[in-house]
């Protein structure tokens, strides 16, 4: 088996060394950067190209793993239509391949990658869509090969565990970013929080995120949240979200 | 030196069996529910009581871990004024000793509590503020023996690390409960996204909570935001959640 990865970015390269640490072949990385596609062939041992007209014909499998907007042209131009094709996005209908070739599916790592931090691949959930059953059990093959974590969800069931992910994930980030800023405002490290953001992350494994949930805003404490609303006073934005959680906090614990 | 511990929640619940677990000899537990004091009593092998005039006097330090609203009625109320009294909470300020007692301090332990949640209490950070040098270097020498991450903090540092606390504890176990309900409501099991919130808690270690950011927001990427706006269209106050945190994000990247 084969297989051709279209992207050098954070997903292409994670899902790449994860196939390859997995002796699964991957012949050529495509990316409109020669730079990005060399440097990723590299560490993977594969040939690369930046031009379409040159990615191999020969491949069982290409892997589109780039950002939705250029997925379309992408999958117009590739003219393989009896190989597999499959993206790798959160957010994108199967359907997409539907006019171009012949089998095709999705291959979702429900994870967030940056390129220089590596992870345990084995514990990334996959969730795997495809046009047919031989495709599907294709799927599923390589899947299981790269982590003990796959599973079967449509489109539908994906786009909202995208959307989950965002809250999870995204936002919550974005709350790290906040919390960060705040220390470092007072001269304090954000190191001192991370044990804080540890355990956070560690208690939904052993408590429900609703049973979880401590702080001002369980125990609708209108003294300390004024407080913090005027902390905030420079920075409304923050003041109104922060506002807005705690008013979605009261309502969720009543 | 013997130790009265005042609350029998969360926080007095885990500072009890840390100092316990560190042959700390704590007397007593007091707590407005007789059941309450006697169930902490129990697990460390103390006296307790639910009467304030049952007090013992004969403590070196008081540790109050109740609500701040039920802080300054019992500190008036206990009239012992030659020993140490700490307050274990993130927003109050020291002063609300000083009238009462001569020597006084706070004791913060950085950290979300719950009773039934285990935790190694050797990482928490300890958030340390007394009244005078002598009562500094006593609060320090208990708090070294419980934890390995001990620190001076004035009560403006602390309120400001309390504030950053709800930000990356309460908001983002808020942040939990939304995924939670997402993943429920597409029929897939919260226990998807666990891989992905132990990663984006994991990644901060390694990159800046700014460095790590992902998402659509990051990009700016209009299509997949308004697809999720039309997904949260029943639920109209986590639309403007979305709408608004991704918002916050984009800036904060560009």
């Amino acid at each position: 088996m084969e297989i051709v990865i279209i992207g050098s970015g954070n997903v292409a390269t994670h899902l790449a060394k994860a196939l390859r640490a997995n002796n699964i072949t991957i012949s050529q990385i495509y990316s409109r950067s020669l730079e990005s596609a060399q440097n990723l062939a590299n560490i993977i041992g594969s040939d690369f190209t930046n031009s379409v007209s040159k990615i191999s014909r020969k491949a069982d499998i290409y892997f589109y793993a780039i950002t939705d907007d250029a997925l379309l042209s992408i999958i117009e131009s590739i003219d393989i239509p009896n190989a597999i094709h499959v993206h790798t996005a959160g957010s994108v209908d199967m359907e997409i391949f539907k006019n171009h070739v012949n089998y095709y599916g999705v291959f979702y790592p429900l994870q967030t990658f940056s390129r220089t931090k590596e992870l345990h691949f084995k514990d990334v959930p996959i969730l795997i869509e495809a046009s047919d059953i031989v495709t599907e059990n294709q799927l599923f093959k390589i899947a299981n090969t790269v982590s003990e974590n796959c599973l079967k969800a449509n489109s539908t069931q994906r786009k909202q565990i995208h959307l989950a992910a965002v809250f999870v994930c995204n936002f919550t980030n974005y709350m790290y970013t906040v919390g960060a800023d705040l220390a470092e405002n007072s001269s304090l490290s954000f190191d001192i929080l991370k044990p804080l953001i540890a355990e956070t992350a560690n208690k939904i494994n052993f408590l429900t995120p609703k049973d979880a949930q401590t702080g001002p805003a369980t125990r609708n404490d209108k003294k300390i949240i004024n407080e913090h609303l005027i902390m905030l006073e420079t920075e409304p934005e923050l003041q109104k979200l922060y506002l807005e959680i705690s008013d979605q906090i009261y309502k969720m614990k009543k």
